[in-house]
């Protein structure tokens, strides 16, 4: 097969040299509207708005209208440098240095998108007349508040009419080595608080007040002393996380009137949000009975867990990845969120990128072989998916 | 007995007129400076100072060589009084409506001064020739920082060469009557802060972060779990308060490093701040074990435990109280701290005073049958303190 021009670490050193900190584009967009519309897809760059955020720009590309339609979804948006100068290589600078191409988002996940477009102009050349279409829809808003991104992007695609056979996401789905790991699913999120309602006092005179520090201790220690479950299937035990515990008293010799902590529960598919929530409030009434007054806020949850059952897709894109690295990818549902949760909506979706350890970090980087590897892994992805003389 | 002029109602006006919220003078060391030197006393103004506090006016005023010496402690300065128009009389105003007395330091402790000189100067009409000597140890400095005033005015007059046989500090001590309560003590104040040390890191990959929260549920559970002690002849148990906990991490999706508790226990005399320290200590190390990292904070304290045993003395007030009163007044050692904790170290000392109820209130307040009461006793006490042809 040939990969070149162009190859996928010059499109990735490409992409990089945007600065597309959410939410500017950084003419990440730009790039890839050239691209796709240079080798025939119907480009759109559809802009959303909403009060209180910026407006953002998306991409959403298409070639053929036939049947199976395969996605590919991801993000040019990258997370914020840091200092610039406690990077080896500047963080926009694209450079290559013993085979590691450095950069904001070389596996997060411009890099992923860089593969893509390779493995898609290559198929392209090989294979114009190929039965189906493939289709590009990409967010610059994955990073920040995620409400003008791959939300709208889908619903604005649905009310055009387009349908998704199967999407491929290319997160950096690998913990340490390329091939290790597709996600076929990801845990839920709710986040809560619980405040315990006390009456402030003078700490020498604890009887005309009530400390709701101890019944918030009580609370949070019922919650925790049970697992939630014990895993699935597919997925690990839900776990729940205190983030924050805030009082913000300053006077030592003052009771306070009221106590608050903040947890977070990655959630497996035993669960919805909603009963979650249920769970977490029984477990807290239990534990107060009569003697602590408190209050349960559980905030609104747009992170559902999912699972994308293994089938003949999840094969064919293992299949691929074990043909081109000799490993068999693990399939998983570890991991934070992803916009895959509101993709699962549209149609299946599985998740396989680079290497994630640097990922979010200082020296953010790729092998290039990694890169090329991963082309050559979405390209059999391509050719599996649009058999020769297929429908 | 002849009580005016000066009636203790004028005096207390004349003291609530000067707005002497800490560190402010307002004049009230003054008016007693003129009125305490126009019968015989010997004052002096020693003002104290110490980098990053204000500098503190105080009163020393002895009348006498002889022995005994009974010592009237006290304070000028009150607390502030929030926003006035709270206040149904003016703060300042010392105006008197159905018989009671408004205005900041009504009973904490302008009232309690007014008794004592009232008494005071009374005792001298009748008793010019008497045999020992009375002194007035007045600061300006208890409801603040507290560096500058009776501390330093104790080790000023032992300078000095004064000694005290019996002091007879005057805060209010009855909670809600007149002549119920006697303070024969004070418990101990000791406050700390724990820390748990964790490792930041995401909510979804905790096997990578270390949640120092789990840790401080633990660990103050554990400082709770058990009484400190079950209280000993003249005190409480001792008691602690949890007054704060605070991590301060806004991000839901973030482990955070470290987690923080502050508590602050009263403690009895079964304790020394050092001994209690060491339980403690004990306490969090035999919770924390292998699992919990864990620093333990503790502030200096000047306030230790004390008591002045139930003696002569105490007997000599108590027979005064319920002369006056017809209670008998119950010896306790509850409530906050005094500037008892530091005159003790001086001679023995008792604290009776006006009713407590209003203090630091809007709308502190003191009835004038309760001025003209407590002068009453306060006359009693010195008339058996100093008897008739005694040495
Ligand atoms: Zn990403
Ligand atoms: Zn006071």
């Amino acid at each position: 097969m040939n990969l070149d021009p162009p190859s996928p670490i010059s499109l990735a050193q490409a992409l990089i040299r945007c600065a597309s900190v959410t939410p500017e584009e950084g003419g990440a967009l730009s790039f890839l509207d050239d691209l796709l519309s240079g080798v025939g897809f119907q480009v759109e760059r559809p802009v959303f708005s909403e009060a209180g955020t910026p407006d953002i720009e998306n991409l959403y590309a298409r070639i053929g209208t036939g049947s199976p339609c395969l996605l590919f979804a991801g993000h040019t948006d990258v997370v914020p440098t840091g200092e610039p100068s406690a990077w080896s290589h500047g963080p926009f600078s694209g450079e290559v240095a013993d085979g590691v191409l450095y950069g904001r988002g070389a596996v997060d996940m411009k890099g992923g998108i860089a593969c893509k477009l390779a493995a898609t102009l290559a198929f392209l050349r090989e294979r114009p007349d190929f039965a189906g279409s493939i289709a590009f829809l990409i967010t610059g808003d994955e990073e920040g508040p995620a409400i003008n991104g791959t939300v709208k992007l889908l619903a604005w695609a649905r009310e055009r009419g387009e349908r998704f056979d199967h999407c491929l996401l290319g997160e950096p789905t690998n913990p340490s080595r390329l091939g290790e790991m597709i996600k076929i699913g990801r845990r839920g999120s709710l986040t809560g608080a619980i405040t315990v309602h006390g009456r402030q006092g003078h700490v020498a005179y604890p009887h005309r007040a009530e400390n709701p520090i101890p019944g918030l201790l009580r609370l949070c220690s019922a919650l925790i002393a049970e697992p939630l479950d014990g895993g699935t299937a597919h997925f690990d035990a839900s776990n729940l996380e205190f983030t924050t515990v805030d009082v913000g008293n300053p006077a030592t010799n003052v009771i306070p009137a009221n106590a608050k902590a903040v947890f977070n529960i990655r959630f497996n598919d035993d669960w919805s949000a909603h009963t979650l929530g249920a769970e977490i409030r029984r477990r807290l009434e239990e534990a107060a009975g009569n003697a602590v007054r408190f209050s349960l806020d559980l905030q609104p949850s747009n992170s559902p867990a999912f699972l994308t059952e293994p089938d003949r897709f999840v094969d064919l894109v293992s299949r691929a990845i074990t043909a081109e690295t000799g490993l068999t990818p693990k399939l998983s549902t570890t991991g934070g969120t992803s916009d895959a949760r509101f993709i699962k909506d549209a149609c299946p979706v599985i998740e396989f990128g680079l290497v994630g350890e640097t990922m979010h970090q200082v020296d953010e980087c790729v092998a290039v072989a990694d890169l090329e590897r991963l082309t050559t892994i979405y390209a059999r992805v391509l050719e599996a998916y649009f058999p020769k003389g297929g429908s």
